[in-house]
């Protein structure tokens, strides 16, 4: 069966416990058990990862254009704001890649605005909730427009 | 039957004959089809329109509001980069709307990375294709995350 | 009689209905009613427009001065903050413009505390709400200083 | 009878005599005396103060408050533009204050189009003249748009 | 007979009446009628157009793309300093476009001296007065170098 | 007979052999003896220099003024962006100058879209190739507008 | 017996009485009194003093020098963003100087961010509350770290 | 016994080592034996951590909310200016968080002036050596103003 | 006898005990001294005057004006940048007023390079020491250059 | 035998897999072996390790300068544009570093154009492939210049 | 005999021709000869020299090291603004410099406000016209301040 | 035998005798002479040049180009930081240029950060001394990577 990779950046462990007027009550074992539901419902894998440790994160976009995946889902959390090298790790693969937001970062502080990332992933999902994760592997099974 | 109105912005009218390289050779006729029937498989009325004036698209935000539909889709085009006007005008009513760029902006002129609209809309999806306003009409319908 | 035009930009037309903590909660057409009155007392015919358009809005003051008016009271909107057009119109007729605007709008977002327009104006009156239509009638007809 | 605080920043006991293509040949004593009247017209007692230092003004805003009057009016002059002290003892205060220009300070220096003061009071009044303060004082009387 | 497109943006209506030491005392019917007859000296037909509003002029550039002209001339006024879409307008089509600006642009204002349209159009021609239309003319029937 | 000078600055004796894909393949004695020619026809004599020292067009500019000529098209090369040196020099003579860019500068670098030049200048050619040359001119021969 | 100098500056003489919500409801003489006696038992006499002028502030600061101090605790108030005088008074004597604010000044309006009198004080004490005052004198009375 | 949470960021632990002139002679061992026999005086377990991992640290502050602590005091070292993930660890916690620094930064490099931790800490003590980590742990202990 | 006045601002009277390497040794009592027996060898009395009020130095500037005084030799320390009223005051009034530096405040903080009252002097004498004073009084007793 | 370490930063252990008009087609293990052979030329044992975590690459820095080395050789990736803490670990120890980047970083996104570690290395050597490093060696082992 | 040094730079060989209502209508011989008589009074050969390239005034300036010479009296004109190699030519030499400007530049266009040379000089006399010429002669023989 | 050309920009003939803590003690003929040994030990004719004329490095680049060298080591000096002219000079050709700077560049003055022309060079050696050149011209000779 094809998968998909899903990480979670920094704090998002904290899902639920976190300002749940901005990211709601669901956890992130919530989340996760519910795109892997969603994906089986599509024929897919979906595998779920989540780190605070910036290297991590770019270890596994690594491991992912070499064990091979039909995408990666990410929401780099406050790495988005400066992590390059994230950025560099997305431009070194081929796997297409996809950024999401769970709340709209452009109606919050002004750091939150910019993404050092978009510029080389395939497209963004910002505001949508849990749901943009789902979104996201659906525009990533889909391929071109 | 419940309506989604998809609102086309400036230059849009000449999808599939504009840099094909960024949009596609669709045309704006092939979006707005697929549209409806996207829309009508999910028991949905899509009302397409478009519009190279920034005081016609105010006004059928206006008008939205008060005849009443589910959401709007926006892809505002190059409106979204100084059109307060239009920001005031989604501002203004409680119908949700959710923006769309078919390219992935953040991938191209600095200018094009700054929404002065994002800040009030429930979200954006960004660098899908068409695709993407079929993923923010069923982020219409499902309403919260 | 004597007249003075008074034109309000995008979304005024949303009075009493777009974020009424901000514009309370009288509509527009309370606004015209009471400003053609109050003008009346003070024999002038005050002639009231309202257009989400840009060009409609620069041709009404083009009739102005062709016309002839005592002075034009222009609340821009949104238009305020790109629309160097409209600074055109204004710097191009010599009939007085005074700019109203009903909020603070030095205590809201960022981008609403310049005006493109407010340097070819006789002068701007702000954040004091429907009065301020009345105060810049007031400042026409009494001319100079 | 309630009385209204008009105050005089830095520089304006030199109305008449300085620039008077930019601020016209009445003085200072013709502003009051002119203010004076046209409060005891409306019922209240003007009062004026003039002075070029900082701490004064602060003074007389922080016992504005304590002895309570129903508004004041403020000209800050070139403090309008750095004097984050007199923006903090507005704040500091419950009674209204409006701030006035006599001339259009738009259409001058660029430090003179920035006011720190501004987000903390009730409105502006620009370019006006002298009228400016009436208006002002009209504004305070009738307090809620 | 071969065509080509003048289009006139929001403003250039009140040439002659408008600022005449920055524009001449010529009006805009004088400016025309002598275009045409410079049109006719070299056999093009020469097509004056003039709009206050933005998407009457995007929609005409795009009409001259699908009835076909040997080029445009286009002096988008203050449109030139903000209208994003007026410029995808110009990049969607492959006629020629060459933008032209009256007085000086870069002697004046600070907002005046940015084009938005410029990285897209063929070339520029400034301060020449009317005489910079003619030579825009001449460069569209020249093509090349 | 009257004579016109024409001044190209640094790196343009190596035009034809430098970067053709953006100023072509014809050198700068093919544009010299072109614009020779051109004015030979309209009955001026144009005189063709160049240098890449700075001082060098200075002094060029400086002599104009003193032995006389109809007007001067400088094409300042990179010194377009920081020589205020000649900005000065053009500033301190009567002789009208017009400015020339071979290529559509605002298309290139950030760098090539400010001139320090521009605002002392009659007026700017730009993206015109060797025919903005002979349309300068034009412009100087016709004069006023 | 050994002192330390305590100077607050504009509108801390409203304490109690403004924006309670950020500093609390305790005055300013609740806030002398109480290091007052801080003061005593740790064997120092703690001199308090308030003014909304600059230039009795400076005055102060340099009485300090001269009559000698242990060090002297700071909250500049406003003047923290833009009095460069105060700061060239710190800078002009040895005695130490740490700065005090009430509230998290980094968690406030963008012009609460800059200090012009840091980078000459010994420290800064921030977001503490009066507590802060307290741990100024201590760390004054420690000397090195 | 209650504990407190000291942590210390990148390159502390070559205090002593490092920069002596700046930080002084004293080892990271010699300032977290200080900080633990300091809190045992108050009644407080003091537990140190130090980490050059952004994610480690990240890992810490979670673990303090979950662990149940009093405060923690954290110097992020240099991820003060950019670890927006360190800040949003701080703000998913509702445990008091002091921020620290050695050195007075704002009297060094540009870049040290600005953290973006400090806008979601209680507070900030800048300036005062190893004395700022007591200080700051009195002020976790005795919690309002 | 005609007479010149120097002013010195805020920190000035601590000359000569104030960062002697910049300043030097000789304190204010020396260069009042010295400049009144420069004076007097050229014909003129020359009054000197000191304060840290803003206030107070605007009224002097005033007073000048007033009474006659041949020129005004100003070294407003650190409200040379930021003291915008000081500025009004010197536009306000014919007196010639020569602005003095001791130190080469170009070579120093950013911050001193900026002076909001240069623009509306007569000149500037920057970096010669006590020197500068004596090189104003002469530039004001010669009047034209 | 004395030693050299060279340490590689994020997304380098992808070379030559990532980006190869960039980057080339040699892999890591390429050029570490490169490296090795090139240092015993010389006489000196080359160590190479490569991190995607910037907390490791801190660690080495600073065990270089405990183990002895004669010098660093770091190509620190992404992490150049945003590690104040890598700049820190190297501004901590006294082995010389010298920053490597494999392509000309001058001439590619505007982010690469910054380095914060710049400052605290001994040099740089930059866009001059893999023998940028073995330059390096080189200047390490001459020491001063 | 003692020898100083006047350097004018660009543009300058044109004073009395050019813009006359700023820099008056005496020429640049006028000037120097002025300034030969001044020096010779005052027991120095002063020796004038003018060039509009900016490699020699740069030259001008090692000689005089070399030569020897009490000092150098500089206008660098237009250099002024971005002659860095001209500032790096000051700091290189021990021979003390003063800037002079004939006009008051802070009162001109913004790019004449910085100085990139001011840093490195003793000091500048600016808008003084001639007598700014004179008045460094003086203060080059008087050393010290 | 083959040629290496290496120029040296404005105020590097004053090498050993300015700044030596920056610098050395070295001067330019104890390089130029070091540099040829270096050469002729690798066979190849180093050809050593120097001026402070922008013109005359322009000129010999263009030389280099068309009498052929095998590669331009360029030490711009001043001229780095604001010569477009050299920047395009060094893009007219096909020679590969490598850009050397002695000091440490990024460690000095914020204007030295930048280089205008390093984009367009094949790479930079910052910081290494005069070994910088010598690195410089094996890298040269080495050809690719």
């Amino acid at each position: 069966m094809n998968s998909i990779l899903v990480i979670n950046g920094p704090n998002l462990n904290r899902l639920g416990m976190r300002e749940p007027d901005i990211y709601g009550h669901e956890t992130l074992a919530d989340l996760e058990s519910r795109l892997v539901e969603y994906g089986k419902g599509l024929g897919y894998e979906v595998v779920c990862k989540q780190s605070n440790f910036e290297g991590q994160i770019i270890d596994w976009i690594h491991e992912a254009q070499e064990t091979g995946c039909a995408g990666i889902v990410v929401n780099p959390g406050a790495f988005t704001h400066y992590s390059y090298a994230i950025r560099d790790a997305v431009a070194s693969i081929s796997v297409p890649v996809i950024e999401v937001h769970i709340s709209n970062v452009h109606a919050r502080e002004t750091f939150r605005h910019t993404s050092v990332i978009s510029p080389v992933t395939r497209g963004q999902i910002v505001g949508l909730g849990f749901t943009g994760y789902e979104l996201a592997i659906q525009a990533i099974i889909k391929g071109g427009s």
